[in-house]
């Protein structure tokens, strides 16, 4: 960045790592950095070299250089770019993840305010659309050809994201009757399979709210909590409203009463859940899907604030590359038409297709809404279940180490 | 992009080249291309072995990985991929206008389709800021050291792009008392010399505006007529006031013209506009800048509705030049403080300075707000000029077959 | 707008309207206008004491106060207070067509320039979404049922917009069976009623498409000369393919060439294409395709140049208009689920229905992209059209006079 | 909003105030509800009556209607309404804050909640000159004069919540040599004075920050152990460096180090805080500052995850009023100019002004940058300060109750 004094020489003294008792080394290290005072520059960090020399116009190669290519080449590398930036938070989290060190809850922060970074990316990412935009389907035209075979559903990255978020195989749209793998060679087919099996951000999250406090059955015991109260709020309505005089409204309120009862009821069904779960409609196990709507109710509580933002964000990343989804599906349709009736597959449709709930990992996060209770039919936390969401657990000094060391 | 039918294969048949007399060679390149069936792939197309590589954290080879470094890499990268393009679109403009193809009114639409596009992508550059704000001061602070002395002062497209636009070396804010050139080391600061020298695309734009149709002094002369209007109007004004009974509010109307008399006189005084021309407070020529105010007034007229646009967004590169100024002076606020009462060089301070309106090229197109009259003192297009302004000049053959071959 | 110096008296001297014969008359209006002096101010120019008192919470007068209502009020507001703005400038525009003032080409920028302002208004107005996803499902089950039986689909503003656009009744989704006017009462439903009626942007772009110059049958007659040229094309690649030894890659070039003639035999059936029309999968007359497409073709013609920026912003009112519709599902999503198995109507399933190509008005524009073709397939315009497409039409005086008086 | 099902007649059945101990009144009162069957409709709920009738064109009263005056109207509407909504928001967190409920940490989602959307909405404040701007200074002039004497300076909210959020009197730029209040009349200017004796936000969050636990001198007194720390730590440089072998590296880390002493000595020098203070270019308290930089240095407890977020928050409130300046002052220099050496007073002068630090009311936060120091330099928490961090402050039920009232 221009005159950006980031990079300003400035605190050499300050070292980061901590003192060794080897003072000496020290100070020869403070040397060398020294000695490298032309040091690095900002054209080598950045390794500008292979950044802006990147870009090679397939229209220019054979013979009739089309000056719109160039755009359409950066654009991509822009997106490329800041996947590779997605994909680097969306690792590290899901280290934290893996590591167990998320059960120290310092590290909280970090997940949250990565996983944020990766909102505030989608975000860019949706108005990037906009520049791509200022191309039109008549200036494509001229170097589409140019292109072939070369498809953006070859985007590796973009494809190891889906499935390490938790996009799973068996419910991607085929593309071209294709399974989306084959259209990925060797060694980029064989990392495909590897994030396939990988623990997703979803089982990942899945398991973290499984560990709820207040969902012990020998404790708090949340949802059989919960549920009598449900129903006690719901019995209480019906009689209310058996009480008064015959209308249509009492028929009315009495029949939307039904309708809650059957809509709880199946809340609490967990053979209906792991129904659902089979089919894909739902992703989360039902111990998860207690804690997410345990967090929901109990988030004022300050152990619940930070996990609160979490679902929050989460929901953002399905909404945001829903929405970067359907930005594309609106700038395929401007450059190449729906091409309705010409036969043949048309990747319009089949990237409208793809803006579909089953691309929503946290979709149950979202559905959550559906079972929503008034306050007072929450179950009231007791002074000393209060204590015990505030008390952290325990953080060996194995823990605390780990956060310096991502 | 993710299953991006652009790519699709498609249109094999269409030969964007005129076709040849060799109709062998053209069918025997389209077998090649289909023999290259699993040709040019998406990664690639997009050199992404070069893209997605790049990112080598300092912090990392220094024995001490710190996650965030990771973005500052990235985000910077994308600044640089973005100014390549703007850098692209640039040279292709002022290649419009070095060559005389601007001569041919055909080329307005790509000249202004592109500038627009340069507003577009700078726009985005400014949004993109706030992936960078996810990252506070103190983790910016872990990796600080290990940059120096890198510095974003040294971003050679950046200044390359100021040069390109415009902005003249003995306008720069000096940086740590030191001419900016001297940041750069052998071939960069030969490459910003280089650019120096090179029409700037405010020259460039000046040229064009000299020649607005209507300024003849021996055809329309607009400016005379304008003048002449103007001071008519003035004292009839003038006139009407002296006709008032005696009250403060005829005082103030007084005063009032006056000073409007006096800012009418100063813009039709060549004298004083060299003199501020060369204090650096005004940039066009006295001949541009009467091409600039005619098609202020003439926007609607057919010929000048595109030579309008072109203005405004020339106005809109300057302010969102120095939109992203002032949005990397608030990061670097929030990033490093301002330093006050410290001592030595502040980064912040330096980049303050240069949000100013010395760093605006256009800045004679937001004056000319200054100048503007009631739509009555503006001189009619008689018959004859009108249909004059509709006129294109001719364009020859060798013109017209430019258009493909930028 | 704070401190904004827009408001300062200045140039009372100047009036925008011609100068009356009665100086008098004159002078003294400019007294009464002085006589105002503390005149008009801020707060009532703008009838803050409307628009700042307009938020009642339903919740507080039912004894509830939920905060986040308040919120939710100035939000819709907000979108009310832009659809009016966009409203605005529609009529102002389909004025423009209506009077037929669009002949005089000079009116061309300001319907350009207002038709883009109608989607700088929608590109807030989807990013305005980013403030109301501040409010969660929970927060907003809090006043939810306050707001009974209230509902969005009752903003007329919104409808009218739909209508004057060109959504047609037939068209539409139905909600909840019912007709969609059937949701307003009275005098509302007049008004939509009437807004059916009056001509909508989709017709009078239609009537002005239609009247573009070169499609005249004894004129330059593009469509006959395009359809020769493509057929000519199509033929002179399958004799190069069929020159071809067998191969794979032929039968697929020749399978390919077969789509591309049925594809183009298609664009020049009139019968088809009023049949397509009858069913709404067109919507433009077939002339009105036409000269859309020379437009494409022709572009960069001066001429032309504003016409296409036109066309392109059409498209861009589509989209956003469609990524408004999404984003608004996205955050229904969020706010209450899909109810998925509850039986009952379900909003979100509702307004998913209406992200479609149903409610694109200029889908024509779009699918044309299926129909480029090279550029040396394009007929060429010989100098006498050339010269005949730079020239205006006469433009007399009422014309002329009618570009102040919108 | 169209369609929005957010308000569709549902869970009718579900109170959300406590169920009464009279339970006729209550089904009573779903009675009432279900009799307004027909009830609230949306555009009287949104009372469109008042929005979308509130603009009054003064240039149409003068019989000279101007198109482009509805926009800058409905702009500054939107802007208003937002600042009420704005207002709103600050006035809640402020009055979480002066009540004390800010004790209960269960309270502080809700502070941060808040204040995010603060941010959020002046993002899109932000954005939203992109509208207006889309009408020029040629537009403007046609109705500019109709507006005299209203100027934007009297937006009062804007005022209310610049002296809300902690903007001080004697850190004003005078506008015209007057002061600032001196532009409202009356009742406004009261409103005014009174605002500016209310606790600003600024006040109530440097009270709350003088509580940090851990600031306590008699207990884990975290300033007097991070200057032992600070000083211990370059003194051990300072040995390092002297063991050097002399060199001009040497001399430059010698007089680097020494910089760094006399920054940190006037960190710990509460004298010069309060000289700074007493000057304006210091706004917090000695205390609170230590309490900021607590928060900075801990972030990562539990605890002061959300504080450190909301820390975070204000300094975007910062950043974004003053981008929002900034973005204005664009605005003006494009419609009206600079006016340089017309004399007068210059609106866009007096605005670029107050894009000044002076205006950054959490100028502090920033400015710790400065201060920071590597992590092996932060005192330890030891076990016992661990546990404390976590634990809640005593809740008793009134404070729980008050978060259901505000």
């Amino acid at each position: 960045m221009s005159g950006c004094p980031y990079f300003e020489k400035r605190h050499l003294l300050f070292k980061n790592k901590p003192p060794t008792t080897d003072e000496d080394e020290d100070v020869s290290q403070a040397g060398v950095n020294k000695a490298s005072k032309g040091g690095i520059i900002y054209g080598d960090y950045l390794q500008l070299d292979k950044i802006v020399t990147a870009q090679v116009l397939q229209s220019e190669l054979k013979g009739n250089k089309i000056h719109d290519e160039h755009l359409f080449i950066v654009t991509h590398q822009a997106y490329e770019l800041w996947f590779k930036q997605i994909l680097f938070e969306l690792d590290s989290v899901r280290e934290i993840f893996i590591s167990g060190h998320v059960r120290d809850e310092r590290n909280m922060l970090k997940v949250n305010t990565r996983i944020h970074r990766i909102v505030m990316i989608l975000r860019l990412l949706v108005d990037q659309f906009a520049v791509l935009e200022t191309m039109t389907a008549l200036d494509f035209f001229d170097f589409r050809e140019y292109l072939s075979p070369a498809s953006g559903f070859q985007s590796l990255q973009f494809r190891v994201l889906e499935n390490k978020i938790g996009v799973p195989d068996n419910l991607r749209v085929p593309y071209n009757r294709r399974h989306y793998r084959d259209n990925f060679k060797g060694h980029d087919s064989e990392t495909l399979l590897a994030t396939e099996r990988e623990p997703t951000l979803l089982k990942l999250v899945e398991e973290w709210l499984e560990r709820t406090p207040g969902l012990e059955v020998d404790g708090f015991n949340f949802w059989e909590r919960l549920e009598i109260n449900i129903f006690d709020g719901l019995n209480q309505e019906k009689e209310k409203i058996e009480k008064m005089p015959d209308s249509e409204d009492k028929e009315e309120m009495m029949a939307e009463l039904v309708k809650q009862k059957e809509l709880f009821t199946s809340l609490f069904d967990e053979k209906r859940h792991d129904h659902l779960l089979s089919k894909g409609e739902r992703r989360l196990s039902y111990k998860a899907l207690q804690g997410a709507l345990m967090i929901y109710f109990y988030r004022e509580e300050p152990r619940f604030q930070v996990p609160f933002q979490l679902l929050t964000s989460l929901m953002d990343i399905d909404t945001l590359m829903t929405k970067w989804r359907y930005n594309h599906v609106c700038m395929v349709h401007r450059m190449i038409g729906s091409k309705a009736g010409t036969g043949g597959s048309s990747g319009y449709h089949y990237l409208r297709s793809t803006v579909s709930d089953r691309y929503k990992v946290f979709v149950d996060l979202f559905n959550l809404a559906t079972f929503l209770v008034p306050r007072h039919w929450v179950p009231k936390l007791n002074p000393n279940v209060h204590t015990f969401l505030y008390m952290a657990e325990c953080c060996d000094s194995s823990y605390c180490s780990s956060e310096d060391s991502d």
